[in-house]
């Protein structure tokens, strides 16, 4: 059985890695001509919108799925006429424009930060009196680990702002003064099951996601965990959602409030690789192929941290009994090139080697 | 870095599943043209000893190992001319040969069943008055999976035997009444440094494994552990050994007679995929590749159930809470095809588990 997978980046590899072990097979669309996923799979090289490309895509394939969600709505649509693609279109779209996504919240009772839509740099200024700094203008669509975004400081930094992330639709949103930063992940099948991996804190720098801990490292109420479980299934059930969905919050107060939906695998659910019964990688390809789901249960006290920009020496990773990964990119600054998994039987242990795992990587860099 | 694998089987596509996430490359070499571990590397398509295919196959790999013990000397002698090869000749040149392996076994004090040596039928049938039947005679190289092996019941059936099994090198072997079958997977790394799984119960039929159990499900006496595992740790170091051994044996009246030595990973250690905390396959590519080796600790209890000759749907073995493996392999009789693997917390868990995994087996046959 063929799985085709828009986008050929380190998610796609990972999703390949999962399931090439249960005997199924891979091709995978992406733009560049060696992505991270060419080690698991055939790779159509091609833009997201040609059509022969997907044609070629398409051959022999059973299913296709996404690793990536910025895919234009017409390769989607092109797609949809060919095969089952999940999750479906109406995902996409909602998680490709942070407009349609808040408004998506709001329907469902998910609260969210204050914000508000612009389309012109008159909007933004008048948002502003509402939405009053600091705040972040961050473009409706193509944003991506802290891409086409701008933190605004004072009213008069509105030109500066709208230059800067390109004069396009926009909103602009309340800087949240956040107490730390969660994520859900749901798997949800064809017939409508779906299970949820336990609360994961994360920590993001530069936009860019740092490490996760699973369970987390701060004292989370029951009630906040339901809370934020709650609000991914609500979204994974509203959208007829199959496969695997990530909801990004902020805790504040004690109260959640959602920031980013993601309809793919998430970076802030590798450590389910080793950490869960079943991976969210796993579990994804068992959702979009109508197999039953895997136990989302977690084994002991995990946490990643992510490589970003340098290499570090695989031995000094692995003589400390963590688990490396290194998606075969060529490192560039920013650029999330690997990871590396901690899973302990408590949470001292897991913190404590946490930490030796960060100074060898800073040593490294 | 990239990895050369002498093999292109369902152990290689292990070895390469294990390895790729780690960002290793890999490049079989193996006689068919899209054998199982395609799916995660480069194929040169090439018979063992052809000197063309085998300088292909060395372009740009750092190291080579085996997934297959079976490799001419001649390619074993022009690889290690070229880059280091792990493990080392002499291991593999004594489990091609029955008789060398007896030697070894007796050499380092590793008890066996009884044996003689024969060259011809002349001497088989001398043979056969100090190794009474029962016995088994064997073909002295290219024997698995119960190939290349003939029983023998009166002394009468010494030509039929003998013919049998071609008319080749041979020994004759006491059948053993055996109470129950195990082995032991050793991984030693280049320093010297040796890790081993624990003991594993194994049961064949027609000279195939079928299933695997770890922690046995019979009762094993911890001085009876500790000398399957001394044994398989002994044979490591006498052969200055770098990567994964497994050691077969025979339980006898609380006694533990070898059976055979594979210098590879061993099917009887796929459940370390799921059941070990460092798989056989990511601990023999760390001991070839220098890195420091991964705990061979258990989560639980597994078991191991071979997929021979047959398929069965995907759904009814994960439904289970099972773990599927399928190899890609066209299926044949006797052929293994897949495998599936239970991990539970308990004995009883498992031992259950595994008989519903083997109603569905069978349903499906």
């Amino acid at each position: 059985m063929r799985v085709g997978v828009l986008g050929g980046g380190q998610l796609g590899r990972m999703l390949g890695i999962a399931g090439v072990p249960m005997g199924l097979q891979f091709r995978f669309l992406d733009p560049s001509p060696a992505p991270p996923a060419a080690a698991v799979g055939e790779c159509v090289c091609a833009a997201y919108d040609d059509e022969q490309g997907l044609q070629r895509f398409l051959e022999g394939i059973e299913v296709a799925t996404y690793e990536f969600e910025n895919v234009p709505a017409s390769a989607a649509k092109y797609l949809e006429g060919h095969v089952p693609v999940f999750p479906g279109w109406n995902a996409l779209e909602v998680a490709q424009d942070r407009l349609h996504e808040k408004r998506l919240f709001e329907k469902l009772g998910i609260p969210c930060p204050n914000y508000c839509a612009v389309e012109t740099l008159d909007d933004l200024k008048s948002a502003l009196t509402s939405v009053a700094p600091p705040c972040i203008l961050k473009t409706r669509r193509h944003g991506y680990d802290g891409k086409g975004q701008h933190r605004i400081e004072r009213i008069e930094e509105a030109e500066e702002a709208w230059l800067a992330i390109g004069e396009r639709e926009a909103i602009v949103e309340s800087l949240v003064e956040f107490d730390w930063e969660c994520s859900v992940l749901c798997v949800r099948s064809k017939d409508g099951t779906s299970k949820t991996y336990p609360i994961v804190q994360n920590y993001h720098r530069g936009g860019i996601l740092r490490t996760s801990h699973c369970p987390p490292a701060v004292a989370v109420p029951p009630d906040l965990e339901a809370t934020a479980v709650a609000y991914a299934s609500r979204i994974a059930h509203d959208l007829e959602y199959v496969g695997v969905l990530a909801l990004e919050m902020f805790s504040v107060g004690g109260r959640l409030l959602a920031n980013e939906l993601a309809p793919r695998v998430h970076n802030s659910g590798h450590w389910t690789i080793e950490g869960a019964e079943c991976s969210q990688f796993e579990n994804h390809l068992r959702a979009v192929l109508g197999w039953p789901l895997g136990s989302t249960e977690v084994r002991g006290y995990s946490a990643m941290v992510n490589l970003i920009g340098q290499e570090v020496d695989p031995c000094s990773v692995l003589s400390l009994g963590a688990h490396y990964h290194w998606y075969g990119k060529e490192v560039r600054p920013g650029r999330k090139v690997g990871h590396v998994t901690v899973v302990e039987a408590s949470a001292e242990a897991r913190d404590k080697k946490v930490s030796s795992l960060q100074e060898r990587i800073a040593q490294h860099a």
